[in-house]
This record gives C-alpha cells, structure tokens and sequence, in this order.
C-alpha cells in the first residue's frame, strides 16, 4: 500500500466527484449549521440500517461504537480539509471493510442512504434560499461520492489482494514462486 | 451468474437505497418534464469525462455510441419500472465494466457525475415548489444508489472471477484440481 500516490488519488477522484475549491469551502461554511444535526442523521442511519436483514450481522453488540466513528467521519465532510490525508484515512475504511468481510455493496448503499437523509435536511435548512441550496445540494453530493470512490478502489484492491492469499493457501503454492510464474507469464 | 435471485437482490438493493413505491411513482411522474433534458445532461456528463486524463481511454472514437447507451439508461431510470428485469440490465453493466477493464471508480464516479446534474436541474425545475423538489430529489437519490449497488455488486463477482481465471492461466493448474484443493482446504 505504500506506493501509492495519494496526491495524485486525492485530485483524480475530485475531478469525477466535481469537488472543486468553492466547493470545499462551501462543506466548510456549512458546518455550522449542519454538524448539530449529524447526531440525529447518524441515528436515522442506523435506525434504517437496522431494518435490513443483511446489515444485522454486523450491528450487533456494536451500534454505539459504529455510531461514535460513523458521527466523527460525518462531522469530517464539513471539515473544510480534503488533502491526501483524507483521502488515505477513506482508503484505510476500504481496506478494513474488506478484512471485516463486509458487502461491496454497503459502501455505495451506505452513501445512498446518508445522501438521502443530508440532501433532505439541506433542502429544508435552505428552504428559503435557492442559491445556497443548490450550492449546499452540489457540494454534498460531491463530498459524499468523492469518499465513495477512494473507499471502493481500497475495497477492490484489498479484495483482490485477499483472492490471491486465498489461492495461495488452498494450492500450498508460495509466494516467491507464483511471482516467477506470474513474471515469465506475461 | 444464472444461479443469482435477482428478485432478491432487487428488494434488497431498494431496501439500502430507500427505493420506495412511492418514489418509483415519483420518478415514472417526473418524465415528461425530465426525459427532454437528458440529451443536455448527456453532453454535460461526457463533456466533463473528456477533461479527466484516465477516462480518455475509454471515450476515444467511442463517444457517439457511448452517449445513446447512457441517454437510453439515462430515460429508463424514469421509466417507472425497476424490477428483476432492470435488476439484470444493471447487473450486465457491472459486468461489461470489467470485461472493457474500466477501474472501479468509474461507476461511484459516473454516478456521482450524473447526480450533480440531476439535481441541479431538478433545483431549477422546482425552485417554486419545495414538496416537489423534495420529493424529486429523495427519488432520483434512490434510483441512481439502486442502479450502483447492483453494478457494484456483479462487477465485484466479476473480477474475482477474471482473478480465478487468472491464477489459473498463470500456474497452468486445471480448473478441477483447484476445485478439488478447495474442497479439501474448506
């Protein structure tokens, strides 16, 4: 993992994102007003959360722990700073997701239904305001697919890292000599 | 892949995304006003694509083709239906995305992309109506998480699957040996 470029992964996945330095700032200028209301969001995350068979296996016994990292990474998108160490701190969440063994498919459920619940709370917050709306609706929508895409290319490479282990250890074949078989191969 | 219920993985993949039927009705009622602005979102999407240096790859001589696929899923997800049917459609895409070996963050990505238009379009068409806007934003939130967590999900497969076929190719094993150590290491 530590030849990775992670400056370089920060500004790609701001390209696709569309999280430009205005709307950087606009994350940070909402802070404000919107990080006394993640505590109530992270609940009606979990709450939701909770109702889905699948997710159940890996809620139990821990809800308030998960609630706790999942308030401080919410808290952390109106924070102002998406520099590399973002970036690496989304890329470790990828990594860990894989070794916790869950679904590929929570990451971008996840992400959905946070939006569903932030982009609902913007739209009322700015009711009145149809400017800083559609500036609050865009940058959050940005923040919040800038996170996903980091999370899943960590996901799928830890996924296939894990694969290979896996091969590994069900053919008893070593690393050193797959490698060579790997290199006269190609 | 036949083996898949993709019945299940519909209701499950709407569960995550908050794809009510209320919402499916919300979508189907949005298309006279939005299916005439999608050619424009289109343009914007690729046009936005051909500045990123890591999607030129994929966009070059192919644009033209690429724009009707995505103008066609781009309507569909107005259409109203989003059963086992569209479940496979989307579940074909992920697959394609790794036959054509697009990177993962292409589809958080592209999806993120098309989002910051929807919703800013939808921000202006209903600038005068906060129930409808609300309402319209909820939903396309919902279909575009629906429509990821499904290509997630069987581009995820796949590639664990072109790894198998890799591992083997690379240490010349049969497909029924390997199968046969797994057995036994399980």
């Amino acid at each position: 993992m530590s030849d990775i470029n992670f400056e370089h992964m920060t500004e790609y996945a701001k390209q696709f994102a569309g999280l430009t330095p205005e709307r950087e700032e606009i994350l940070k200028s909402l802070a404000p007003v919107i990080v006394p209301r993640l505590s109530k969001i992270t609940d009606a995350f979990y709450g939701t959360l909770s109702t889905i068979k699948e997710a159940s296996p890996f809620l139990e016994g821990r809800i308030d722990v998960l609630k706790q990292t999942h308030l401080r990474w919410l808290t952390s998108l109106f924070s102002g700073t998406y520099d590399s160490e973002y970036t690496k701190a989304m890329h470790r969440v990828g990594d860990v997701h894989v070794k916790v063994k869950l679904p590929v498919e929570f990451m971008a459920g996840g992400t959905t239904l946070i939006g569903d619940l932030l982009l609902a709370d913007l739209d009322e917050l700015f009711r009145d305001d149809p400017k800083a709306r559609t500036d609050a609706v865009g940058a959050v929508n940005a923040i919040l697919g800038f996170s996903l895409i980091i999370m899943q290319q960590s996901f799928q490479d830890s996924s296939l890292h894990a694969e290979l282990e896996k091969f590994l250890k069900i053919t008893g074949m070593s690393r050193a000599l797959f490698n060579n078989l790997a290199a006269a191969y190609r």
